[in-house]
């Protein structure tokens, strides 16, 4: 029955001779397939600075995102918060706490709020069916995307259930034992974090390929990979930031890519959870590089996404995110004016300049000036310098050069509670608007794509 | 024609077996009346604050605001932001800048870009036709309603043209001198600004009695007005801050409800602009207290807004905002928490307690403590004391305790460039979506709400 009732309301306004709404002949049916998108800690502020920097001045417009179409309201990403004892058990609740990773993924898996660190299980520690595991068993195909290590909280929360999202070695050994039809419930993982799945006391990995599992640990690996059960791990926890990726190192576009043509390949359709990791790891940093990094690379992902949308006629694809990183601003200190030049022509992000001073004996501020396109001053020298070869001071004094000279403000290295953007397209699509609860997106996406029989 | 080709977006769905939009039976129609509601410096996270603060914490929900289920999607805010020389002509664009209200409230007002600090002229000078003055001369009612100044940036900007917002004399001028069929442009103006209106060289509060124009300079005066030409002046310059305001002075709501009784006599419908001027200003102060007071202000006003046109039918409400100020953000310092109690239970905002202090000769702290429903430690007793008389730091020393205690964050004590929340209602409201620049919401509603004809 798929695709049968398409109707166009435009042709009705035009019939009724009123005005044409936005949603012009997008089909209005249950979706075949779903690909969740999560931009963790993605704010509006972090959507307008990478718009900013992504603009062509040389128009006279402000070129849109490929999102900002599709923007169809915001999500409150208020979760259960509890000042839990050392069992995380007698807790008292905080209405007002603003929530993690954790909890707001499980709100999107499952519909339902949990306390914050918890992952698909409940207050009462309960495991709750997640959308993943529904559409697997409904006979649908299952992805997961991350630049994360692929048992990090928001793609775990979609196929493991735990007590706390630190115990990563007990998610990757439930993403191999939880099986349906004597297969792993997750066709299809790409991401980081191959030190979870190769350990000493278990060897996932050789599990996975004895399961029927490709499994590829490069780009090119990746690449030949053919079939419909597949598993890639390219770094031993996180991948390396966009800008600091080896050529060997997938993008995400390219591992959603890669997810899509497997996953197309079920009749019976998919749900693909990816995410854009780690515009949250870079926020907490304070480093706008990182953030712009991370979101050139989740909006060309989305774009990825949305052409296969398109194509297919029945993807309904959400790009949201799970709660705001930073207090991030565009614009500081009382200054008009936000600054995107200092960013272009970056030849890697902060991260990835500590990570080549820890590898050498190069001074700061030398490998600070191989990496930019403009000419530091006297005084920035002297402050990298000064900020010694101690990673999390090191990198502070490198996020600070850019903070002061794009004229970037935060308020935190934490998460804040700014209710995030949130965008759909595709058939359903019209089932999200206004201002909703991160487990109402969970309820009404299940909803709409797994409908009650 | 009015109101004749109403149809159901949900019946029709039923018909084709398909799932049911979010418009249901609004009507498609042009509307017959536009209020244009404006929370100057009003973004994503202000509006947070304010769920959280009137949240009703018995309750296992969040209570939405209002406003919640009606956003459609954000504005970007930015405009042509020049570098300019004294004359303001020989200018340098800046296509990153941030914008002000005055080149913000112009594009709403016209549906173009201009510079910063201008108002309703373009980049050459030459006067652009604003929403409110072509609704006039098709026969409609105007209103402008607000708790700044009337002539400041964002109202001045729908009914005055000149180079530069501060020439608020000027502007006082214009909308007595501006006249359409032997009468002035606007209708019914209410809010501050007794001072620009009655001066030394011009007594225009006398030329607008002359002219049939009702005058109030308080709540009681405003609420016994009849009739279809009114002018309320209830401050010097800005008015009180809502948690401020003595009972001889109305709120935003009631001034609000007074022009709508008046403007919706005429039949032929009316363009009101209502903007919650404060909102800013306490943000520019990086005071939540004040943030807070003005939201309750505005939020209740929209309130009142939108019961009328639930109840006209015909009446497209707009709420949004020109820019975002200080960068707000509901936590800070890595605190993953906002707490509204210490703003419980305020009987002044910092404005008001500072105000207080300069009008006698109690300490700061005595003056804060008779204002809250918390004790104050001894330490903050201490910085209160310590900050002196002088008005800015006295003011930064109490707005200090409250961003401690609610774990409240701002980067700047300006604008950001952050896209701000796009509220809409009623027949129209559909045009209204996903990222749209300031000036093509200001476009879209003057097409929608007189059409071409």
């Amino acid at each position: 029955m798929n695709n049968l009732f398409r109707i166009s309301i435009c042709a009705l306004a035009v019939l009724f001779h009123t005005a044409c709404a936005a949603a012009t002949t997008e089909p209005v049916n249950t979706p075949r397939n779903v690909i969740f998108m999560l931009g963790d800690g993605m704010g509006h502020a972090h959507i307008k600075a990478y718009r900013m920097y992504a603009d062509d001045t040389s128009t006279h417009i402000i070129e849109p995102l490929p999102v900002d179409s599709l923007l169809v309201g915001s999500v409150a990403t208020d979760s259960i918060i509890m000042n839990c004892d050392e069992q995380n058990l007698n807790c008292e609740r905080d209405p007002h706490g603003v929530t993690d990773s954790a909890s707001s993924a499980t709100a999107y898996a499952t519909g339902h709020d949990t306390i914050t660190g918890r992952l698909s299980v409940d207050t009462e520690g309960a495991p709750m069916k997640t959308i993943l595991e529904e559409a697997r068993q409904e006979g649908k195909s299952t992805g997961l995307v991350a630049t994360s290590q692929i048992v990090h909280a928001s793609p775990a929360a979609f196929a493991s259930h735990v007590m706390s999202r630190r115990q990563q070695n007990d998610i990757a050994d439930q993403y191999f034992d939880t099986q349906w039809q004597g297969a792993p419930m997750v066709n299809v993982m790409l991401g980081g974090g191959l030190q979870y799945m190769q350990r000493e006391d278990r060897d996932l990995v050789s599990e996975f390929k004895q399961a029927g599992y490709q499994v590829a640990t490069d780009r090119e690996g990746m690449l030949a990979m053919q079939g419909e059960r597949l598993l890639g791990l390219f770094a031993p926890v996180g991948m390396p930031k966009s800008w600091d990726r080896a050529p060997t190192v997938p993008s995400l576009a390219e591992m959603t890519q890669t997810a899509l043509k497997s996953l197309s390949q079920n009749e019976q359709g998919f749900f693909l959870m990816v995410e854009g990791s780690q515009i949250d790891w870079a926020a907490h940093g304070n480093s706008i590089p990182g953030v712009i990094s991370e979101m050139e690379d989740f909006m060309a992902t989305v774009t990825v996404a949305l052409e296969f949308a398109k194509k297919s006629q029945d993807t309904l694809v959400i790009v949201l995110s799970d709660h705001e990183t930073g207090g991030l601003a565009t614009a500081s200190d009382g200054v008009y004016a936000w600054n995107r030049a200092p960013l272009q022509g970056m030849k890697a992000t902060p991260s990835g300049m500590i990570e080549r001073m820890l590898a050498g004996d190069k001074k700061l501020s030398a490998i600070v000036a191989e990496n930019i396109a403009f000419e530091l001053s006297q005084e920035e020298i002297e402050a990298l310098d000064a900020a010694g070869r101690e990673e999390r001071e090191a990198f502070a004094a490198v996020a600070e050069v850019f903070n002061q000279r794009t004229g970037t403000g935060w308020t935190s290295g934490g998460h804040t509670g700014i209710d995030v953007p949130l965008y759909a397209f595709g058939p359903g699509s019209n089932h999200f608007h206004g201002v909703m609860q991160n487990e109402d997106v969970g309820r009404v996406m299940r909803e709409v794509f797994l409908p009650k029989k």
